[in-house]
């Protein structure tokens, strides 16, 4: 194999990256940095030291990033009101380039000549990370263990683990979920097993952040969030942070039984899968959001954001953050976001999410003109004949050519 | 006024389009047709025909058309999963374009030189009915009396009933809904009233055809639906025409308190307005059709799919139903549709629409591709490393050209 | 009429604008303010104040707009490559927004109530106009008498004259030309006469700032124009201010014959017109932008620019310039720009412009990897295996499973 | 290697592929089957069957395919008007799809288990003809020999022929060009050599299709073009077959210069390219179909054509003429060519192409409409008015609400 002298792994602390650990230091004869980060996957990072220390790890990072994920990544994505193919929040796709990016800014620091990952080669993730490597140190070699090794089941890791002395009961014991999990501040996922089949509902058991609607308390819950430039900066009247501000409505909404999806989706390499997904806050913010878009966006800009975002979202689904055209989009959506603010009443209940109000100093909703009553003068109704008229123009004229509509012409 | 002879109107039944009718005997001097259609609104038409006749209309034209709205109309836009920003079903815009083809068809039977109908100034109806007409004979005229006369005021109109003997009771004695409203097969609309202010929340008895979430059933309800072309032709098993289809789901969906929206739009004569919305059926259907296109729509097309759907439902929100624009977006959009195929099984609870199933012949996941186990050598895991690369190799010349994303680069 | 008591108008100097002075006066008893502004038309501006004192005017404006036209209109606009229609290179339309801005400044600086222009009720101008007037005041009150008076013929025109006594040699004793024209620094244009046939040639002596290609020099013409962030600074190494470049341009490239058009193109209001345009320097502006972005432009920045600019170009001509969607596009475009430097050398022949070298500090071309000969490693085909079998992918799955592209599958 | 026993091998009869004839039945030891098309490349296919034959090859496939590529793939390519990054009129693409399909036809005919192609691993054509070849038949295999051996520099190339007795004078003695060149009816690309500077000029010399404009005849030559459902079927008033007129565009656009192209490009696989075309045909067509359209279609659907051109272009540039999201694209462009009727009169003179008239049963242009003089009534001009009333009305309340767009709001 070339010739590493360090490689930056991204380490979770599970029993995976620790077989890439020792895998890594067995094949490319290399030392190894681990790099750990707290994006709000809900487990504690600080126990991977240890775990590094043991496996003779001595550069070992252990970051907290739930602020900077939300903030520089989370919220700008959701100004977009993204959603990947109707369903998708894009919960893991969001949280891979700020990964990418500290991977290289750790390569940068401790002169590694690569960096490693635990993703498969079947999956987006491989994409999501190693786009983003190259983007920012193009000299980066790049060492996934998945395309390159032969534990290819179960079994061959373990027999692995065995012969190296590695311990397999690295996850201390707890029952191993038979499904493949992703976890963080946004979402959690989960997918293969049962899930394997479309046919297939998932099984209660399976869901961890979120209570069923059916177990959801029957009494619903309001909240009301501020906005400012297009992010929520409050709850309730309390000013936060933007991490606390997504933890808070992930354990409301999750307790009220919202933000649970089920698809099957196009993967960037080829194939459909099927994944689970809890969102809770994501979803409450997607949809206070556009209701706070409603009231102080105008039509065509919300327009237009409305047709760029598909495509928004496949960059980030399928890893271009680090890109010059998610930058130019990023660019469009921001400029319109100085005039969203404003506060959004949500009620929470049994999994639904209902707007219950929304008001703003920079709303451009009009009663005067808007109102079904006499609007004094605000709106001149013949001004619409002439809308009208000239609209049809071009109609009339081709069906005055003797173009006809019911013949598809 | 011009010296118009006959003008269809298109006729409810109801007071203000009969004070229409007097309105064009007095002001135009000419011959009135009265045109009333189901399509679904949930009242009788057939009484129509007395009130027309006894404001001494001749030609009385009363059409169930319910089936060709729901196959030529609902279910064509349903094939493009179209969502007018990002919340309306479009349910009102919809059945305009069947009203005007029907509406210039009669006029060409009875020898009409104008139509008529009871849409406001302010409103984006009038100018659907309007542009559909235009279209689809160009030298129509149109008597919009909400743009001509001065009759602003509930007052001002009472006034005029009184003067002109017109029966002010006409609607049967029903209390008078604070509620501007339409309905049709896939809705049932609000506006006005306490809607016009966007921050209060609507009072629970206004909603006519659901129940809360709160007041529904406690089990939910699981139903299978049969997709031919991308349309649903069956339910559990049961083949049934769209009409009958659109029905269905209305009725269970809203028993299930699926379906309600409250949302601030922007029309198209530039302002924006409250409606609320109850749309069961079509909640349903555009989950269900999104659920089914997942596993059997390719990738790109479903991408393309979402890309143009916001300008899609903009045309259809707009009037444009029949324009050569929307004809050329169909023909793309139904070009997808023929391997639409399937079962999608749906489970309704208390406002929430949740796919718990899809499944089809013409499936394009592939189990063998897409699994977590070892997938004999169906897809070679060393392949994504040349994916990547080359996907890669512009953002990586970039970055070895000094470009850094970082500094937005 | 309404109680105007001051308006602002757009004044060229010319008959038509001299008429609509008196008509103003006459019909609304109000004070006018006239503005004229020299934006390149090639026609000296300061006699039109003689011609305001004559007529009465007490408040008159005239500005040399030249550069603020090119620098913040023209240059902007031509950072997104816009065309119209595959031909139209939108010089009148970039004019408007810029007129509008300043009637509307003038407006506030002279407490005026109203603007006034003389754009005719069928054309595009109109609406450019007032839409930027009342996106910049919109309590603003607009007069245009084209749309208002009956002197709908140059007969009645002439007798409005003479009646009034309003001097009708005001163009000096030049030979009216038949055609109606706009001009600017941009471009000149013609309209009507027998160009109201679109199977007719226009006439050789139609045209006034190009020579035929016929008539154009048989030597060609070499130019080396620099960039800098996507606007040309400096021609043949002599750095310039926006306006000279265009000036210097239209001059070389008028005389080489270079920028004559002829189409038939979409008005906002409906119809479809002739117009012929010469725009010398945009013509070489477009080609030569296009050459420095394709060495200096990112391939996905560069193709959603190609994708977002027929969007762009409508807006300018419908005349939604000051709009939120035109300044979110605007964004996203200007964040590509920052990279575009360098330089272009093009050749002017006979009508032809033509790209003959590009380079640029910040150019994306490299050599040691397009090269057809060894590479040395900097590019490894093998990694084209996998680009391309994942790219297939979901091709061949699809095939699998049965379908058939050769049955439009 | 893998274990192929028959490989159709898309075969010029040139010397490179003729070396990958002996190189594929040295290291597959496979039977090779040559598939040899006349897409109007200039030089006569027979010879290849000697050729052929003296490779020991078997199973030989010669055949004309002129027709079918102008009908079948360039003309319903230029319905769309498209071009890649705003120059290339994407004639090397166009023609893969269709090598791809007769490959696979023959590859079935004669039971091949693969088939293998010259292109290089650095360029495009090689994604274009696997990813057609893969979507027509999943299970085939692909030999890209470029992409495996190690004849990569002309040297080592002429070593293995002379060890394997392959005569290198297979060219006929022609001075082999120093350019990479590509033909077939639409146009002749140049790459390589000096054209590795985009700085530099290509020689005089280079270009073999078409005269400089320089060298063109003083007189201009007139064509009228006559366009059936958007395709040209005859000229000057004789009826052609599709590649007839593509031949006679060529021949008279040639002599007059027309259609030369110096651009640089981004290519799919990632990098920057340069190359030189000549379409002398291609350019008349695609401005000639610009202007019949422009006549003859609706502004809306034209607007969305240009809208979904860049889209077009490029799925063809990247090898997806075979996949759904083209024909979903295809299917709306075709959508609106039934209207595409008339007649075009072209003006050639020294590299320049000029619409001379365009007349057309179906035009769209209302003289009476657009007519300067009095229209009689044909066009209200108030009717202007309320048009830009209402579209004003969403600028005019966010003014009004203190939004500036002066100050980018």
């Amino acid at each position: 194999m070339s010739d590493i002298k360090k490689v930056v792994l991204a380490y979770s602390g599970g029993l995976d990256t620790s077989v890439i650990v020792r895998w890594l230091q067995d094949n490319y004869g290399c030392e190894v940095v681990t790099f750990t980060a707290d994006i709000g996957q809900g487990e504690e990072v600080e126990p991977a030291r240890a775990k590094a220390e043991a496996l003779g790890i001595k550069e070992i990072y252990i970051d907290d990033l739930r602020e900077e994920f939300v903030r520089d990544f989370v919220f700008p994505m959701f100004r977009a009101n993204a959603i990947y193919e109707g369903e998708y929040l894009l919960g893991t796709s969001i949280a891979r380039p700020l990964i990418a990016k500290r991977l290289i800014e750790i390569a940068n620091e401790t002169n590694a000549d690569a960096i490693s990952h635990g993703a498969t080669g079947k999956g987006n993730d491989q994409v999501r990370f190693e786009l983003g490597a190259y983007a920012l140190k193009p000299g980066i070699q790049v060492i996934a263990p998945w395309r390159e090794w032969d534990l290819t089941s179960r079994e061959s890791l373990m027999a692995y683990c065995k012969e190296r002395d590695i311990p397999v009961d690295f996850d201390g014991g707890k029952k191993k979920s038979p499904y493949s999990m992703d976890a963080n501040l946004l979402h959690i996922s989960y997918e293969g097993d049962i899930l394997e089949d479309p046919w297939s509902e998932p099984e209660e058991d399976m869901w961890r952040w979120s209570v069923s609607p059916e177990a959801a308390p029957d009494e619903p819950t309001f909240l009301e969030l501020e906005y400012r430039n297009g992010d929520i900066v409050g709850i309730d009247g309390e000013a936060m942070s933007a991490a606390t501000v997504l933890e808070t409505l992930n354990k409301v909404g999750g307790a009220n039984g919202v933000g649970r999806a089920d698809i099957v989706e196009n993967r960037y390499v080829g194939m459909k899968a099927r994944g689970c997904y809890e969102t809770p806050g994501g979803t409450i913010m997607l949809r206070a959001h556009r209701a706070i878009e409603s009231i102080t966006l105008d039509r065509e800009a919300a327009h237009l954001k409305d047709e760029l975002m598909p495509r928004y979202a496949s960059l980030i689904y399928n890893g271009y953050w680090w890109s010059p055209e998610r930058r130019m989009l990023q660019a469009a959506i921001d400029d319109t976001q100085g005039v969203v603010n404003g506060v959004v009443r949500v009620k929470l209940y049994k999994g639904n999410v209902i707007v219950a109000g929304r008001k703003s100093q920079d709303s451009l909703f009009d009663e005067s003109i808007a109102t079904f009553e006499d609007d004094a003068g605000a709106y001149d109704q013949k001004d619409a004949e002439g809308f009208i008229k000239l609209n049809a123009l071009r109609l009339r004229i081709a069906a005055s050519k003797g173009r006809n509509p019911l013949d598809g012409q």
